[in-house]
């Protein structure tokens, strides 16, 4: 479409600019059979008080993914705006309609919203909202915390996620913040260079960018959450925003890990997955990691899964149920860098 | 239809009178759109040898259940028909097309199986299956194993499951098999008096009836399939079909618990929900056991969850995401009767 | 299933003997993929005073008709029981399934409950829900109101509906609680035979019955509300269960029509159907009643529909498409009987 | 439901006893979220003149064949009643949603209607429509015609079909009907013993049953399409409703095969079916037949299905694709009786 | 994709440059799985005689509006070009296949056709057919009409639509071509500002643009439609198209409105919404205009919906069932400009 | 996106470069709501020895067309290396998700792959695949191969398919290939002018270009794989890829025919499709070839279709059942030119 037609659809309910604590939506336009004239209403809040840097804390980019967005919907009733030093502009269920669903993708359109950055102002549902956080938003914004957990088809080990800089400073940083959450491990994350992703549109924004994976299997996890409510006022007092009183103290500093290309344990057959260790079990490349069981064919044996590098299982498949591509078991790499 | 007309479709490719071992398949005709002259294929197998009782061992009645399968595949594979005095018939994925699709019911036909006993001969295809196995496969039967795990909808603690007998002897045999798969827990539970499920058919056909819970989530669990693989062998040690030499020790007798009327933690609201207790932690009626959040209206308080009855929690909820009637947390309370 | 085995496994929370107010649900178990350990619950109120009938008052048992289970809401929340004289039982969402869905049919298991009386305690979820209606709740009552409208696909005149009495008795009575629901027409509706609606099984129950057709087009009419809002209280004034002074006073008696077999005017194309009259129109036999444009096809003819009865035009087809046998206009004759 | 209350709810428009040529409906009842007052319509059609056997032609039983529904569509139109002696009742659609659905299934309910006999009156669409054949068409009728395809899943010789009669007069009437047909062969099939066929329980009421299969692959195929409009008039003349002269010179008599229980050559694998031999070649027991192919692991050699059955290839699958328990080929093995 | 191979797919079996009348389709090719090569078949018509502009009338750009693709049909059957003068060019079904799915979207690609505009000549069926019309058709018009109404989820008055023009020239011609329509009311929609619709496109390529809104309901309204057949003719007369004998004499001036950015009511609960007033009732910002009930908990209160601008309940919610975003009211306001 | 940000996102587990014989995968990231770090496994093979062009082998690029890839999985498996001069590359099941689904278009993103080239790195899986063919694969080859077969929805002589040069010297490169293939027809293909296939493509990037079109009905046909086996030998050979000795001798040259645009025999009915042709016959312009049957109306006479062009019927709808829009029939007509 012509650059000179296209604009943002999309319009917020709450005023940036406006000191205190607002409450409000997205509205995202939709024309659809069941609703001519209707909208997607995205729920964001804005608490702003003093000078300060402005954060931007997305939850809910994928729908099935709990603790964030439970961690920010607290924050937004409870924090005290006299607390804040700065901006906290929260989006805690960004892509709604997946949240509602509870799918990784939106219902909508079909999409999965962290591989559509940066988003199109005339595209689909979740094409808009990309580009309005991309467009609009990203541009308020100095620091990006975006709350992941492992989702329905993952069970990870709660962690801070780095994404890697494109600047040795904004790597620091980025670095800094993930070892402020205060989590047992953080780890380097590049998705396979796919740029698609919001942290890596943020990354490319200038921002100062730290993610997270908070356990998974599309459940909540009692020991995710608690982890993931310290660990984001931690990282808020990290940067100034909330007062030092506000942060945890951290028993020791995270160990630093990092996804290599040989992360991954893919299936090639079609079966029932059977991991062989607990997450967190240290692995070398060509161990014995998991098998593949033939249940419908008892006289078949089942097929042996090494894993390609040495670490620690870092995540694995949460559905036993597995088909070629699938990737069954993550084995995360002690990162080799001195990030401090 | 008319009971004269009426007759088993299904056919084995297996002879239940024949000494060794065999691996074989249930042929369940199916006249599809996809395949006018095709079956259902679901595997069997025959372990025979010598005296002994009849153990008919069951997987796969849910689709998304996997330890009992695995332990039963692994069992027909490696077992020496040598070390059997009596008779084992081994279906271990009897809902195939529930297995294929991961699915606790069957995409042939939308049925849960374990709500569709005693079956129908001239039915749906689950219809058939259970009518098979009710009027076929039990009267050849002393002892019924039903191994299932939580599926994707609950995580439960590893455990054995007493089906309450319809005698006082029958009762006393299901609590002694029970006791001897060796799980830390054992517990009576009565699927609030639905007599469709395999396991009140056979007590009604007269059989001993054992029964298991093993994790869940859909997933395989590193820890419950170690036990599901002991505890199926204690069993068979324990009934004498199998030498008392292939069962382990069981460090300490299984404790006792029942899921009364009160167990279960009904959702009245629609939400994402948030268990405060592992499983296993004790709780008390009336004491807070979990909030529903309402995570695309960051401004509403979420709901609190309390218990109805004393005892540990004993299974929760998978998904995160609830609506009303849904079952948030199941809590197990003391079994209070001298089993043996 | 064998009889003796078979028993209903639906409860309530609430105490149907108990005197006041009480609003509950009854727990239908369903154990689906999504929850194996769930249940469906359908809200139930009860109030009780004093001596007089017990009525059962049902809402909902088609999804997406909705003036009923507003008004039923709403006596729920505002009766004072001191007013009554007997007991009310309101379900005003029975097909709680389909009335979450807004579809006619339950999504649970497809079935349209008004075609699945007398329903089946081991059945699938909307006949179990049937059969606790025909074998525990009709055993306790001595009046019936079945409150309908017309649903997504059709449009009806707002009115009284007289289900035919198995006995000069029972029509008469069914008559005479028709005239005082004070519509401005009363039609006998005899669903061409069907014994399997809730208002024929409770006819056949013995009970007197009255049911309601209410606008349509899945939507709150303003006029057909107000109506069944005065129409519902007229009833139970009627019945003594409410005191006199709540009924409202009705203008004119209501004119009586009966649907004949000839009353149905059906599609034999495939096109977009236009109809000549408003709702309401008199005409005869033979008349041109609509047509069938294809507006695919601009070069082609309308077809056109004709009347097969005299009387008045009672209801027409929402949807403007139709296909071969969907019905498009409903005609109303009048009905030939002295009913008081 | 009580048997008292239960009764047929369709209705005809049509006068079976009335002399001449009739085209009507059937009317099905049918309650859906689309249309609350509609109906199925299902085509019928009567020639009636003179003396003679009553014979009910049935097509579109599975809604993907053909050849018999054209061939009964042009006889409805173009056959002079002056013609016949006795009557002829056809039902060239009689699963009509399954053929506007162009699927072997109906799309009300999901159900084979031929696995469905003698159906239910107060059940689903296709249960009704069974019943209605079943309790109300058999008895007025003398000979059942029932004109079948391979449909989509399979490809078949064009050939008259045998059903097993349960007298040895039934049977000599049901094989020389067949021959009579005219097809290069006939095939004797009981359908692995179910009775829930339309000829089955065309057999168990007595009548004298046909039926074909021609063709396939859910087209219409030139040759089995000339095929059927000759055989049909010449069984029709055969037993002496048309005139002889309306019958086919037949070159040579069919010859007669029979499926045996291990006529059907099942997959075990998940690939691709490639067959050996075209359709009618001859095969023994033991001979390599088909491969399966997986294609998308091109590195895994196919694997080789042998027929079980001496005999012809009388039918195989059409759908490349395979999964285990379809059924990729039929071998039809001579018929060892003297038929007339 | 690069510009030099992009090129239009789309054919027509009209030639827009003969005199006379042309009944045609468009064919759009579309390669699906049921048929690869295929077309989608979009009915096109041309009526061409001597001197006068060149009309664009399209219908069925949704589909599940009918008043204008019935009008536009009787048109293109009944019109006698020597009436004409100038040139029309019929599209009453420009959506064919969400025409014949009675969808508001195509059910090819999902795609709402007038938020695709300009389309792409190298994208799905939809992109395609926006494409054709903007690219190829806009150029030979001068005037453009799109006939909406309602569709299903929407009722609205019947009503001319004023597309705001962007010379102050091009917004007095579409007012006076909207006043020549001779409804009771004419509206001011800028949908929000969104480029994407065809009108919004026509009026970027400088035609004289006319909408419309006739009732809705996804219904056949006998009074919109009579007040569609003359309109249609008004407007043409008006533009010297047709004689001005053919136009109707309308009774009073068309009263004007707009849409303002506070004219839609916006669901925040999910329920069934209650509206309290009829059609064209006069209402003020903050004044109560709904309810949504939660009739599957009886004892929640309604939340109540409150205007947000003064003016005339101008469209309503069809579908009772609300979730949250859905527009249940629209409020037009006076509109404040001396249009002629 | 920006270009400088887009990336391809597929990598292979074969070196194109390495000498010898390899068989592994293209991972095609894909972060689904079953799988968030899988990938679909697009197989791959290399065979590389000596000097000689550079030829890629493609089937699957639709996933019901079976001899191509059944050919090529052959080839992988047996072909000795230093029987080859130069480098083969085969992809024999491109689109991986459409093969298992034995569909023509991706289950993933619902993309026909046919249409989509050039493809997109950032897209949806399909575009991404199409992209690195485009961008990756075609700048190393000289010779494009693809291998298609009619699929499920059409039924096509089995012929060599001669996709149009760009240029004099790339048509008589690409006819020649095609005649070296040695079926017994090749017919010229330019999908009215679509430049979004794989061949189109090729061509636009200057590589020699040879198709097929082998059977189809989405079977495996005996008669069209024998033919596919021989035909790719033949072609490698005259490319001199493959020694002399490996090719067929063909008995007579192919004959040359042509797809004109009145090649498409669409219908504009709703009903069954009845050829009255087998594939081959001759037929003129204005001669019937067909009829479309409306079995569920039998008093309704069929629709005839007639030949727009004079030629050879070359392939036919397989489904029975059309809707408006559906390709019936397509007439192959002679070649006129001199292709060498």
């Amino acid at each position: 479409m012509d650059r000179n037609v296209a604009r943002q659809l999309m319009s917020a309910t709450v005023d940036f600019d406006r000191p205190g604590k607002q409450i409000g939506v997205f509205h995202v336009p939709l024309s659809s059979h069941d609703d001519a004239w209707g909208v997607v209403p995205v729920p964001v809040a804005v608490i702003s008080n003093g000078k300060g840097p402005t954060v931007i804390l997305e939850g809910g980019n994928h729908g099935d993914e709990y603790e964030g967005p439970i961690t920010l919907g607290e924050l937004i009733r409870d924090l005290d705006p006299a607390k804040v030093s700065g901006r906290l502009i929260f989006i805690p269920a960004i892509n709604q309609p997946a949240v509602l669903a509870a799918q990784r993708v939106s219902p909508v359109d079909g999409i999965n919203m962290n591989r559509t950055f940066p988003g199109d102002p005339m595209g689909s549902t979740t094409r808009q909202i990309a580009s309005y956080v991309n467009d609009v938003l990203f541009p308020m914004g100095d620091v990006f915390i975006d709350l992941h957990s492992g989702g329905s088809s993952l069970d990870i080990i709660p962690s801070a996620v780095i994404e890697p800089g494109r600047t040795p400073e904004q790597h620091a940083a980025n670095v800094a913040a993930a070892m402020a959450f205060g989590a047992p491990i953080a780890v380097v994350i590049d998705n396979r260079g796919d740029p698609r992703t919001a942290t890596a549109a943020a990354a490319l924004a200038g921002m100062t960018v730290i993610g997270t994976e908070m356990a998974g299997g599309g459940t909540v996890s009692v020991d995710a959450l608690a982890l993931c409510r310290r660990g984001v006022r931690n990282v808020l007092a990290h940067l100034g925003v909330l007062p030092p009183d506000m942060a945890h103290t951290v028993a020791q500093p995270s160990r630093l890990y990092a996804l290599s290309s040989r992360a991954h344990v893919i299936a090639e057959d079609d079966g029932v997955f059977e991991p062989i260790h607990r997450l967190g079990a240290e692995v070398g490349a060509g161990d014995l990691v998991g098998r593949i069981h033939f249940i419908t064919q008892p006289a078949r044996h089942p097929v042996e899964l090494y894993a390609r590098a040495d670490g620690i299982v870092y995540g694995r498949r949460q559905p036993g149920r597995v088909r070629p591509g699938n990737c069954c078991l993550v084995v995360a790499s002690p990162y080799e860098s001195s990030p401090q």
